[in-house]
Order: structure tokens, then C-alpha cells, then sequence
């Protein structure tokens, strides 16, 4: 449970690592196919949210996302010994349904942008982004049917949709329990963990586990890669909260210490509640029962996380979570190639500014 | 296109046909068990929303709707030679989305109430109310994880897989149609039935081919379930749209004029549009594009529509989908009880008052 085994190369980790580069035309290719159709305002409403055209429906240059997802599902399939043809339908349901998640999670925060460009109930509405958000889910759907067309037989195929269907569940159980603890200060370590094991585990340890499953369709295989996903779940989501607090605003569009202000139960105010007693503890749920955190409010939480080294516990979880996903994947066989893959990409889910 | 061969029996339309009280426990035991989870509260508000249990979570007199769609599918599976137990998990599947698109429609629309209960997002706000719905809507995708364990080979549940989620899909994008016309005098009667077709016919007309499919398996009954189920939904909506205008507030819950007040593109106000022209069709398209559609405003349009004869060409156009619904069923083999119970059933859905 030490750092040495996972050096950060702090410069490196703006750059996506080569298992990114690899798929990402691909997966691009297969997105944009699987929206293809043009008979309703509704798919330029996703195409626009996707970052391929701007609001008029004229193209733009692409700002697509990093695709995590669908490339832990690929390469979960290929390290297993598959072709990612065959993954590829599993691949860009993941994204789709991560990407409706982000639409109904913008509705229901009432968030007007992100990435820098407007939500879609910013320009089209409340109602019209909901139901754009349900299409989006339903294409994602209908592209596990390729795999069919692949040739994955129908058991198979079956066991893959039941994979995702539980994985969605427990996504929409996680961000029901997220919303269940706003305005609560009384969220425990293990309450935060369980949440975000559901609402940001649940998908990307699918994707493990689906590539696996697509790829290899051995229990050995498949429950490495889910073992190992579920750490990755764990590792990207502590990060996501490390960032969300002293993350730089010209990396993540976010200045510092905005999940103070937005008051959300992340890592650290969990962690900074949790390790407080006393006058401490009080003053910081005064500030977090508060309708309005102010800056210097948040000022005052940042301190007291500070000289609880809070940071450092954050990264020393994340640090553990990075040795738990690859000696998770110690037992199987797999290429040195794949291996040095793993490697780049923990250091990049640990070491990434945005 | 006569009546004459579906004779309105009045005093029997609150009846709910045989067809429906002989699958009613054995849906709602279903029903029941695909929602047994207790481990969050998200639970607790869906068993509310189906009439189970009050917004305290104590069980109520069970208020549940006609479970018209699950009803379809076993009877469609029956009728078709196949078992019910088969069959049931779809059917089941079928409710929960479209209890899942009332939820997520009360949202759209601001609805506070329906079927004289508080609506999800009035109770427990609109996030959660989201996040309801969508837990809901996966919670059918799992319910279909029982045709396997019901002994459904793999390769025909994945078909009933892929006809659910078109459907469903269909559905949104009526939805979004339907979302798209709000505030348009120019709908046209082509439009007005595309937009229908999708956003109540294809769950109606997906019950019917599921059902065969499941029961049959054979492209001779799923074709002809498929028409007649397309015909169904046609004859639905069309009844609820003379219902919106003209049924009694004691039997609908909503005041003669109700869906002109509420300016929905329904089938009375698009054939008015369609049938007018000069000074009247003016005087239509002006109340129909102010902000607020007054009760004098109403007793204009209504006048209107009854001067056109609207209510009887509506009706007309049900009776033409009984006969069709009744004529694509005649190809193929069935006992007479179910084509009695078929006949009950379209008498019923031309005559309902609710």
C-alpha cells in the first residue's frame, strides 16, 4: 500500500495513455453509427450533447470525451483473448449510458453547462431534455443487438445485457442515495463508499467485467476483471473528488474548492467529518446545514482539511485502489503488452488534472 | 366502417371485460414480486406510484389501473397456443414502462396529480422523481430476465428483447413529437397519427407481438397480433382523446373541455383545424396560440367541433380500428372463447368511460 509502485509522472498525465489512443477512432466511429438517424430535432439534440455539431446542428470540431468506459471494455475483451469487433456494441452502450446519466444528472442539478458548452435543458428545455436523455438510454439498448450480428451466441449476448441492466441499477441506486444525502451532514465513510461503488463503480466495473465476458467468457477471466473494475471504480471517483477540491480551474472548468460550495458529500468532506470531533466537527456542519456556502466559509473547510492532511488520506486511497486493480489481474494470463497498458492507465487515473 | 358490428352496450363500459379480470391477480402478484427491493427509499415511492401503499410507505387498498398492456400480452400469448407463466415476465416488463412514462411525463408537464394521488415529483421533488422513473424502467428490463428461467430459449428471448426496446423507443420519440407540436396550430391530421402511432400505439401494438412471439413463435400469428395490436392502439387513444374532451369529470377526474383548456394536439382539435378554413379556422388557431386557454375560449372551440360533427367522426375512426383489430386476427387459428373475448374487449375499449 505504498506509492512506489505506481511513480506519478506528473507531466505525463495530461496525455491519454496508449490504451485511450488505440480504440478511440473506433469507438468514435461506432458512436457516431449508432446515431445515425436523422428523422427528429432529438438526435441533433444528442449529437449536439455528444459534441459533434453546435446547437443549430452544424458540425463541429468533435470534443468527445476520453471514452473510459468503452476502452476498459475493449481492452478487458482483447486482453482476454477476444476480438473487440465482437465488444464494440457493449463498448458504445456504456458510453451512451453514461452520457444519458450526465444529461439527467445536468437536469437535476440544475447545471446550465458543462465541458464549457450549455446542458441540453439549458438550450432546449426541461422536458424536451428529459425525454432526449430516455432516447439516448434506448440506444444504448439497441446497440448491444450487434452482438448478434457479431457472432456472439444468444446465451452469451443475454448474459451481457443482464450485466449492464444490473450495472444501470445499481448507477440510478447510487445516484439516488447521492441525492438522499444533500443537506446531510451525517453521511459516514462507509455510507460515501457504498454510494460511490453504485453510482460511478457500477459502470466501469461493467465494462471490466462485460469485455471479459465478451472476450473470454471463463469465470477466471471475468472475475478478475470484475475485481480489478471495481477498484478502478473506487480509483476514478477518488480522484474525481480530489479534483473537485483542490483540482485547478483551468483543468477542470471548476475553481478551487468548488465541491465545498456546491456542498456535495465527497471524499474529503466525508473524510474531514469523520476524522473531527468537537468544536471542529461543529463548525464544519454549520457550514455544510448552511442554504448558501460562501468562499470564505469554504476557505475555513479547506483549512481544517488541510491540517487533517485530508489530501494525503485521499491519495493514499486511491494509491491502494491502483495496487488492488492490478494484483486483481496477477492470476490470469495476459501479454506483457496488456500489462504495461494496466500500468499506464493507473498512473494516469491517479495522476490526472481533469 | 359501420358500428353495427360492435353494438355500444352502455351500461356495461365501466365493466372491465373477462379478458381482464382473468389475468388481474396473477399480473398484480408479478407485479409485486419484480418490486420487492426494501433496501432504499426509491423502492418505497414506486410502490406508492402503483396504489400500493400511501406516501408513509403504509400499504393501502390497492388502487392499481386496468393493466391493459400486460393483460394484452398473455392474452396474445394464449391465444396464440403458448402458457401464460411464459409470457408473464414481459408482461410485467410492459407495465413498469409505462408506469415509468407517467412518471416521467407528470414531470414534463407539471402534473400534480393523477388518478387523484399526488404525483412523485409533487411528493418527493423532481429529482428523485426522475431518478424514480428511470429505476423503474430498468427494473422492467431485469423483469425480463424470467423468460430464460421460464424455459424461453435465448435466441427468442433476445427477440422479445429487441421488440420491447423499439418499441419503447418509438414511444419516446412520440413523446418528443408530441412535446414538439406543444403550441402548433399546424399539426395535420397525417402528423397527429404518425405522433400516436408511436407515443401510445407502439407499447399497445408491442403487447400483442410480444405475446405471439412468446406463445408462438410463429411469423403468421406475430404478424397478425402485430396489426391488430396497431389497430388497438389507434382505438385507444382515439377514445381517450374523445374522452379528453367530452367524457364527465365524475368518470375522468377532468372537467368537459379539459384537454382544450390544456390545448393538447388531440384527435377532436386537429380534425376541427383540418375541416375549417377562412374566419373559423382564424378564430381556432388564435385561441389555440394564446398563453391561456379560457372556459369561454373552450365552449368556442367545442361549439365548433360540434358543428363539424368532430365527435362523430372520431367515432368513426374508433369503430374503423375495432374492425381492423377484429380482421387482422381472422387468418389465423383460434378457439371461439378467445375471439368472444376479443370482441368484449374491443366493445369496451370503443366504450370505456375511463
Amino acid at each position: 500500500m505504498t506509492n512506489s509502485s505506481v511513480p506519478a509522472v506528473e507531466s505525463e498525465a495530461n496525455q491519454l495513455p496508449e490504451m485511450f489512443r488505440k480504440y478511440r477512432s473506433s469507438i468514435n466511429e461506432a458512436m457516431r453509427n449508432a446515431l445515425t438517424q436523422d428523422s427528429s430535432q432529438v438526435y441533433d439534440m444528442l449529437r449536439y450533447y455528444l459534441g459533434w455539431v453546435d446547437e443549430e446542428g452544424n458540425p463541429t470540431v468533435a470534443t468527445e470525451g476520453k471514452f473510459l468506459r468503452p476502452t476498459l471494455c475493449l481492452f478487458a475483451c482483447e486482453a482476454s483473448g477476444g476480438s473487440i469487433r465482437q465488444a464494440m456494441s457493449a463498448a458504445v452502450a456504456l458510453e451512451l449510458i453514461h452520457n444519458f446519466s450526465l444529461i439527467h444528472d445536468d437536469i437535476q442539478d440544475h447545471d446550465e453547462t458543462r465541458h464549457h458548452r450549455k446542458t441540453l435543458w439549458a438550450v432546449w428545455g426541461m422536458p424536451k431534455a428529459l425525454v432526449a436523455g430516455n432516447v439516448l438510454r434506448v440506444i444504448a439498448d439497441a446497440s448491444l443487438e450487434g452482438l448478434l450480428r457479431e457472432g456472439v451466441e444468444a446465451t452469451r449476448a443475454l448474459a451481457v445485457v443482464r450485466q449492464l441492466t444490473h450495472a444501470y441499477l445499481a448507477m440510478i441506486e447510487g445516484q439516488y442515495l447521492d441525492l438522499s444525502y444533500e443537506g446531510r451532514s451525517e453521511v459516514g465513510m462507509p455510507q460515501y463508499l457504498d454510494m460511490i461503488a453504485r453510482k460511478t463503480g457500477a459502470l466501469i466495473r461493467c465494462a471490466f467485467t462485460m469485455g471479459a465476458l465478451i472476450g473470454s467468457n471463463s469465470d477466471e477471466y471475468i472475475e478478475a476483471f470484475r475485481e480489478s473494475g471495481s477498484s478502478l471504480g473506487f480509483l476514478f471517483q477518488i480522484r474525481d473528488d480530489i479534483l473537485g477540491v483542490w483540482g485547478e480551474e483551468e483543468n477542470t472548468g471548476k475553481p478551487v474548492g468548488a465541491d465545498i460550495i456546491r456542498k456535495k458529500n465527497s471524499f474529503p468532506v466525508v473524510y474531514a467529518m469523520s476524522a473531527s470531533e468537537g468544536d471542529d466537527l461543529r463548525q464544519l456542519r454549520d457550514i455544510y446545514s448552511k442554504e448558501k456556502v460562501s468562499e470564505s466559509d469554504a476557505s475555513t473547510v479547506l483549512t481544517k482539511m488541510d491540517s487533517l492532511q485530508t489530501r494525503g488520506h485521499a491519495r493514499a486511497l486511491a494509491v491502494e485502489h491502483c495496487d488492488r486493480a492490478r494484483d486483481a489481474l496477477a492470476g490470469i494470463e495476459m501479454s506483457a503488452d496488456a500489462r504495461t497498458q494496466i500500468d499506464e492507465l493507473l498512473r494516469f487515473l491517479l495522476d490526472r488534472e481533469h
